[in-house]
């Protein structure tokens, strides 16, 4: 199977005023996320933040499932817990998956709540894109977003989750989990 | 549309030992679930306990949203709290929607992340049979999942959510999130 991994992106974001800020390494994102990207097959999770302290932090929490005393007390965690990267930006993220992949540059599938600039592409068709191509890299933003740096850097757009009506304000976590189901579930 | 609701079931649940115990309430359980329940246009997101501290805790937690200040400062998630129930136990649920849909015992689906002793159903017969009854509650466990005495309750068990692989230890914030989309998702 190709190379599938997942971005968090903790800066640059947009905050609800559409400015760009940083936000925080937050415990339940890492937990669930990498327990939904174990669930679905993914190669590897990256947290992104370029503040060092939060780096550290984030070394700490996984740390203990993976090298502490969580890896003995459950396993199941330790599982999910190993796929977690920590990298400074994008470029970072971009240069690990190369090296992983001995291959070119990985494909860059962004994830957004909102309509954007770019035209979307729909669940069927990221299958499609994943399976053509050796590597690939889900980009999620906390906070209100990806900032549109990011978003330009993307080579497509996934289309926004929609359930009947136009309520559109999913955790990042149910929104990962919901799309690494489309993208990969049986 | 006919009525779609979920019951967060706190007691009774097993514990990694197969043990009937009760979980606490977590503010990230509230405010996901609520999220997914409001996107996928739910009627009603019960609290489960029969704690009476616990549910005087849940709903602090929803009145910051639903009746503080809150309200004022994030419609949004006043849309997804607005949801929210509290109730001591299910047979507590299945009366408040009987009265909610003015109607006969509403439908109970188990979800399960393990094979159960019952026959599962997949998730278009989910659909169906939501759409063949007035009223449907979603029973998803806190901990480890639901004690076998809610299983023997429920009207149908929904098959085990699979990635490609064998783990299965998603949160439930992400699998109610994916159960939601499988059964409501556009």
């Amino acid at each position: 199977m190709n190379r599938l991994s997942l971005a968090l992106i903790h800066y640059p974001v947009v905050d609800k005023f559409d400015q760009i800020y940083t936000t925080a390494i937050t415990n339940m994102d890492v937990h669930d996320i990498a327990r939904s990207s174990r669930t679905f097959g993914l190669d590897a999770y990256y947290l992104v933040t370029p503040i060092t302290a939060q780096q550290e932090l984030a070394r700490t929490m996984t740390g203990f499932w993976t090298k502490g005393s969580g890896k003995d007390r459950n396993q199941d965690r330790f599982a999910a817990m190993e796929l977690v990267r920590v990298a400074s930006d994008l470029e970072q993220v971009v240069k690990a998956e190369m090296d992983a992949a001995a291959g070119d540059k990985p494909f860059l599938i962004a994830t957004s709540a909102k309509t954007c600039s770019k035209p979307t592409i729909s669940y069927p068709q990221g299958q499609e894109l994943i399976k053509n191509h050796a590597s690939t890299i889900l980009l999620f933003g906390t906070g209100h977003g990806l900032a549109p740096s990011i978003i330009e850097q993307a080579d497509v757009v996934l289309e926004p989750i929609n359930g009947p009506g136009t309520y559109n304000h999913l955790s990042v976590r149910s929104a990962a989990a919901i799309i690494l189901d489309r993208l990969r579930g049986c």
